[in-house]
């Protein structure tokens, strides 16, 4: 059967990737489309030392490419916002379909993107722009595809997850894992995107579009990095039971839809609580299914070209026909209409229950004062653990809550906050329960 | 659109969730297959209590289905072999697209089935004969179709999992938890097809077919059960750091393809050791992506019926064209050829390690000789742990070796047996790495 031809922007990490495995396992791939997938032009900037580009075309404007009328796939994997962009709708306008590792791209430009591609008739595939080599957009969108999906939680970032996991098996503060991340060059020498959870929320938005059949509301995700949870945080909550992982957690609630990216105190044997290092994993509740969870590689070269390649088998296989888009981009047919209308739940709307850490002068009453506080915001305790000090110094106060309203909680700080005998700010790290067992 | 018209063949556990999912969650089913998915008629030999059939056109004549101009799609739940062939063969005959639930059937006669399939120019989709509610064969036939797939290995069978979970959790005997899950309902009056392995096998066997492009070869499969796990074998595998999983396992190696089934000894810090209860969970090595795992339900109402309905969401959205199958049944073309053609193994010939369990009596020497035996088949030893033991006695001798070829483990233990010192059979469970951190 006539091959598919692909042509490559981006020779970097995970086109160079893309480029060894379409390359090594050219057979097998050939076997399992039904027929040949084939390089046929590849755009860089400099050469990859991992690519042997011999007898293969190049060039060095990634827009030849979406011009060139031999290629019928385009392979954006520059990363970005702008020229991808810009490459992308061009590639579409030209009748092309398009294979995409962009998570900034999809959960920003997404809509936009989608739109294009729907009046051209063709596909737009993004495996790899979550959670890397982990064929998780694939679950959800058709595996799970008989259910109402009720929360999606996730380790969507490598970076975040080494450094916790770190901090947890060696005692060590945030900062110092960082360092040693970056000089082993799992965290970028900026590393904004990753610890304070922008990477996530891309990620977390474009899951969250596919579950519930909604357009992508980036701008509405709420985002709270890693930086500020501190060694004793993790040490406190190894105490409770519980370990601190980076989630990205949406669910699904009669008043809308939360989407959220914060540190969060899982129970310690939840699997999800055991996936250590750079790996990544999402447990998807469905309605049907119950939980159910998704392990691998996040990142990396070879396990996003491990997704890159499996949305090339779906193109190779779609186009096969004149069938051009087999599944909707996002999941659903009527996205924004009617059922696809669940707004995105401001983040005082949320309901969770919460650790708190504060520091007391050790004084009569003041443990009562701000139960008290809680009480009147409805809010319970779970748990509490007070430790001994030494007369007149400051003792830090550890707090479970039972579930409440965000907005209750945020009263609640403010008042503690506001007591005389509390010193400092409240820390407060939300916690859930996601249980894989029910 | 044009509706996707249904026939339920079987409204028993799975049938009846099918029903019900489909029933509940049309809305959503419909807006992710592009058209509504409705039950044209129902093939039952009693009601279900769960079901309203209430406006639904009944039969007690299954081949009714297969016979019907009404219907697209026919689903297959009721379970064993002669019938659902029999009826799979008529359907498929008659044009009709079939998803079934039914791994007994794939496993034996699905080398048959498909090639019928194949000849008519309709779908066969098995989704839920592996792992219930877990999209793991979506999962290694797309989302993995860039890898070579290196090894499959996974909890596969709820009952199993149940009994060594609760055998490990409470020290109990396997007679007394299979007592407990078929009171439960956990396990059937004959437990045999659980127990031994046997369903289990029947699930690898589809698992491997995919994964490595070859045809189904059930009859091929190493089977063991676990009911000759003792409650002290767990309890010495927990003190080495181990648990005792009962695993399908298949794995490419220059010779071959392992296929088997076993009660394993694996490190207890593996997700797949972490796996409680009746759920299920599959890790999957491939060269591009690293270790992958998938977790969820693998059996009961809902669960299966989830997958049952992904498939049919599959086939709703491939007959809105004249494309008859979009992926190969076992993922590749060309079954059965060329590098279709790798061997499955005999047992014999499979590379693990060992955890070895023997009574001796406790003399001087007895160790040395049992040492010197495992030396000379080329055997070391990677543990050892003797008990004390009073004078005369005779002792347990637990020994873990490293990776060697079982026949020549098979050679060592005969020699072992025919010590005078040694009393009875030696006990022996295979012990697998499967490191989902590489």
């Amino acid at each position: 059967m006539k091959p598919v031809r692909v042509g490559i922007c981006g020779l970097g990490t995970v086109g160079g990737g893309t480029f060894n495995v379409l390359t090594r396992n050219a057979d097998e791939i050939a076997r399992r489309a039904g027929r040949p997938i084939i390089i046929e032009q590849v755009a860089l900037r400099s050469t990859n030392p991992e690519c042997d580009l011999t007898g293969i075309k190049t060039t060095n404007d990634v827009f030849e490419v979406a011009r060139n009328p031999d290629i019928d796939v385009l392979v954006e994997v520059l990363g970005g916002y702008d020229v991808p962009r810009e490459l992308v709708l061009t590639a579409i306008a030209n009748g092309k379909h398009v294979v995409t590792a962009n998570k900034a791209l999809i959960a920003v430009h997404g809509n936009e993107i989608f739109q294009a591609a729907h009046e051209q008739g063709v596909i737009v595939a993004f495996e790899a722009a979550v959670a890397g080599g982990i064929p998780v957009i694939k679950s959800l969108r058709e595996g799970l595809g008989a259910n109402r999906i009720e929360w999606v939680a996730g380790i969507i970032n490598g970076t975040g997850n080494y450094i916790l996991t770190h901090m947890r098996s060696e005692g060590r503060a945030f900062e110092d894992v960082l360092a040693e991340a970056q000089a082993l060059g799992y965290a970028e020498a900026d590393p904004t995107f990753d610890v304070e959870g922008i990477d996530a929320a891309h990620k977390l938005t474009i899951l969250a579009s596919i579950a519930y059949g909604v357009p992508l509301q980036f701008e509405k995700a709420y985002t709270e990095g890693i930086s500020r949870v501190t060694a004793e945080d993790v040490e406190q909550a190894d105490n409770l039971g519980y370990t601190i992982k980076h989630l990205g957690i949406s669910k699904r609630t009669e008043a809308g839809l939360e989407l959220r990216v914060h540190p969060t105190l899982i129970p310690k044997e939840r699997l999800l609580a055991n996936v250590h290092g750079v790996k990544n994993a999402i447990a998807i509740m469905g309605d049907a299914v119950g939980p159910t969870l998704y392990y691998g590689a996040g990142a990396g070269s070879e396990p996003t070209a491990s997704a890159v390649v499996a949305d090339l088998l779906d193109v190779a296989r779609d186009i096969a026909t004149d069938h051009h888009y087999r599944v909707p981009y996002l999941a659903f047919s009527g996205i924004g209409e009617d059922e696809g209308n669940l707004p995105i739940l401001p983040m005082e709307d949320i309901v969770t229950a919460y650790y708190l850490r504060l520091l007391a002068v050790d004084r009569p009453g003041v443990l009562a004062r701000v139960a008290t506080i809680l009480s009147e915001q409805g809010i319970s305790i779970e748990a509490l653990i007070q430790k001994e000090a030494t007369e007149g110094e400051l003792v830090p106060i550890i707090l479970l809550t039972h579930s409440c309203r965000e907005k209750h909680m945020n009263e609640a700080i403010r008042q503690i906050e506001s007591m005389a005998d509390i010193a400092g700010p409240v820390t407060r790290i939300r916690v859930e329960s996601l249980d894989e067992q029910e």
